[in-house]
């Protein structure tokens, strides 16, 4: 029984809410649950020094926890002077996961950055954050098409990630907080709207995993991200 | 003419929204115009080494600002590794302000850290933050005398705070961004609901200012923040 | 009765010691009382980037303590590796003040930095640094009109700074450490010599303030800045 | 046709030379091909704070990388003042890595950190890294039996990791850094000596894959890493 | 020729004026010609951590240099957020020099930190530094015996330093800063007032020395070193 | 006697292993005993800011030292976020030392640095490192050379660097870490093949010492000096 209720492959309640942030390019407040995440998008005309004058662009992005989003609090890391080692390899994470559905050349010499803080965290907040992401980036595009400042198509595919974990020897979807503290082994896939992976990290916090509670995970992984999928194309009117 | 169009004492639509973070001993979303600032209460039991043992508590904030709050991306302080100058005046500025209401004896060996993140900017966020993370502090007070943690009263009053300015020659109440950016004179005044004076930070942007100026700014301010006052009351249901 | 057996109108004995540092442009070494601050000015053919190009200049500031300036020895800035908020806070404040004097244009595209950094502190350090630091920016400019490097008159007036208290109930010029640490209502003045304010801020560190008490320390801070005006003129043998 | 010749299964010469730092508990000198970690295991008697007086120990790991490791010289992370993302990445996964096969309890209050050093890089760092760490562990380990400081058996299994990849359509095995920079799909595997999965680390650099991709990465690491269990028996002399 | 007009084996006037700083136990402001140095004792009853509760004491050093004591202005350390190498190797420096005459034991429990902040740069700066620190820390040892806080002797012999070097081909005694820039040899020189080393150190700054350079500026140093010795014994009223 | 058995003037095995490091353009693994440091030499073709332009070159050193080769775990300076001071005295003297024997005008707009990481420290570190390094900048200064990118003869002479000391009474040549910790007086030489002085530093960590003393050590300098000279010419097969 998970504690929440839910059936092994159930999601959370998943809702995005586009335009949450008046200021950006794109913007939405994804929620899985009691996870609340604001992602923006914000497109800037200097890219990084590496990529200047080749004609391309950057997509890259930066993770942050307010210091209540947790049930106690969590100090904050703009006063300790440095980002922790998970928020830099989860900041890390989206970046790769939302360029592996760009196409750089076509963005030109751009750089987006999508900007996810967590104003609520009950576990999987880096999975709302890229599912959200990808929301705020597409609308931040939809920005540049609107001014012709794309050359020509820039995303390929969409993109979602969800987590997975064997929670008290069962496989289930979406773990929150109560089940990741306590699963013994948490997976995190990142895939493509059309069923393709762009990432897998999968770790045995308890006891190392087979390739058959992988095969598991990974069918469970393939539903929700086809959930997601369409939430997303909900969301964007598409 | 106000470039919103309002009367020269006309504070902007205000909202505060109690219980805006689910897991804080206290909080709100409180909005002055298209300023959101989310402000949480976190009661915990360590005080700083200075206080330990002496039967007091304290009371101390945190102020940050979402990246994408503002019009162009502002770089965020986690990822610079040290907080602006005026990062720190501001989360100064808060404590104070509310440290001047709050009895630390009554209050315990307890410290109450109010953080204040802005997640849309539009001017005026150090006085929305100080009346939101009023609410927010009351409401964790509340949280404490239900389960008995407190040594009697520990509000000895309200505190709320509002800007005023000399805007193209006429003093006004509450100014937004634009407004800000223009004003010759900008005043920030933090004071009780009993009416008394606990901060007034007054600087001259462009010409300096003489004492009727003055006097006219702390009229409007003692307007204003008499309407904070009631609509503090008023979400805290008293 | 205050420690110091002066008068509550009576400010400290107050010197101003120009060309104390051999190498600067300008330079003063300014005493309120014990509080001792050395203050020099240089000039600099560098802006900060976003003023580049736009034939503007501009006037900035920085503070420090010494070590030991102080009863108890501080720890070093500098070993510590970050700026105290109360310093950011400071430095901010004098570079704000001694802009509200000077033309940027008739500056040129040239930056003065001026260094305030208290020898011995005794209360009063930055109302001492502000008051100092206009004799060195106005000796630097002076040095500056030598070699005709300036577009016309740079300074529209002086500035001086004063700060005032309520110590054990009455108002009072000029707080020392002693009255510094005990009063219940500590602001700082800075004024121009034609006797407008660029800068105000109160706090009550006790009980809160009405306008009457406001008001009475505003008319001590017009008198201590009259008197501090004319020592900066007579300083500078004007 | 892969750059070094090898056939897609063949895994680079591996070699692990135990004793390679006269000073500490374990250590060893592990090259795959090129690319050479020096490993070292530091037996230490305080645990980190969040530990202390629970009876348990604690394994982390440290992962730098000397500048000219590489082909044009790296900045030397203690001159640029902090680790970077990656560098906190690596290290995080080799320390989960190893806790996964070390029973905390048995190992007493006591920490272990494993220091992982790349002398030279050409791929592969992390992967050769956590293989290496695992021998100095064990060895570190077994001068603790020898001193009868711990309390049963450390150990569960032993650990090895290998990096597979789809590289110009074929799926290989130990990616070499030409390998690398070029491969679309790039995964880690960390497994136990028995066969398991502790850590799945899959990112599509190009385009995104599909299960029967994953399958075959799986099924080449399974191979790979039986092969470096056996060099781990044959080095520790088991 | 020396461009300051003095003879090879002249110093430059040395002053030593005690009690520079109000509120230090012992403090002196000494200068080398146009090098100004301040110099602060402060007594502290808190030890490092490796030296606790093993009955013996402790002499440290900090240096730092104003912004403008050098002709042009030198980057604020607190600002920059580090201390160079060059701070650090002359804190570390002064440090040692007066520890090799402090009897640690006799000074008890005890922490002596000397500041040495340089108003005016002009050359041999760290030497000012440690002739002057060497007055300070006499001036605390004094205060402390005075109050019967030490446990016997605690200075064994005075220290002072000099700089020599070859200018232009001649060995000449106490370089300032024109020297400083041009001499082919720059060497400091530590010693006691019994005329012994406590440290050497010669550097090469053009064509390498032999043994009979490096005689004669020994030879200088010892003279310079013994006119040091009797100004702070006149300084110190012995 | 010398805890190694050794005699007053001899020195420990020193052997130097070039070309350790496969990618950098000079290399080499020098050992003094079981000290061990390795020294690679990278060419580059940006110099630091103030050389641009100019057409000379510069050579820098930097120094870390491994966290495990020291007896008991020393902290990675890239994990606490900054180079001791003892690490910038030890990288300034080696990248001087080298300056001092090269012609940074013939060497043209190029920077060499050299990075000296110590594998196992015994004592010398400073010494096996500059006299490494000397051999692995001459051979990046004949990769240079076989690729024409030099402007003539860059290297004057040959540098080497040893210890001594005043070990129980007696001098002694190249000091191990148990002589050391325990020696009265402790010198570093750096001396130029021909036998010049290049840089002295001599610290008295007990007694002070005299001119006879630091003559011994002078002496024994010399002959150490002469034996490295000669393993270097060996090692680099001139």
């Amino acid at each position: 029984m998970r504690p929440s209720g839910r059936e092994p492959s159930q999601m959370r309640a998943v809702t995005i809410e586009r335009n949450a942030a008046m200021k950006a390019e794109g913007s939405c407040l994804v929620a899985f649950g009691d996870t609340k995440v604001l992602c923006t998008a914000s497109v800037e005309t200097t890219v990084p020094g590496w990529l200047r004058g080749k004609g391309k662009g950057w997509v890259t992005a930066e993770y942050g926890m307010l210091p209540r989003a947790t049930g106690t609090r969590t100090r904050r890391e703009a006063a300790s002077g440095r980002q922790s080692g998970r928020t830099q390899e989860i900041q890390r994470l989206i970046g790769r996961s939302l360029r592996a559905v760009v196409d750089l050349e076509a963005l030109g010499e751009v750089q987006i950055t999508l900007d996810c803080d967590v104003l609520e965290a009950d576990g999987g907040t880096r999975t709302a954050a890229i599912t959200g992401a990808y929301v705020a980036l597409a609308d931040a595009i939809g920005w540049m098409e609107a001014r012709q400042l794309t050359r020509g198509k820039v995303l390929r595919d969409s993109v979602a990630a969800i987590s997975c974990g064997i929670y008290r020897g069962t496989p289930v979807l979406d773990l929150d907080y109560l089940e990741d503290v306590e699963a013994e082994t948490d997976a995190n896939f990142v895939m493509t709207g059309s069923g393709k992976f762009v990432e897998i990290q999968g770790t045995a916090e308890g006891a190392p995993f087979d390739r058959a509670e992988l095969n598991s995970l990974m069918g469970l992984a393939e539903q929700g991200i086809g959930e997601l999928t369409l939430m997303q194309k909900s969301a964007l009117g598409a």
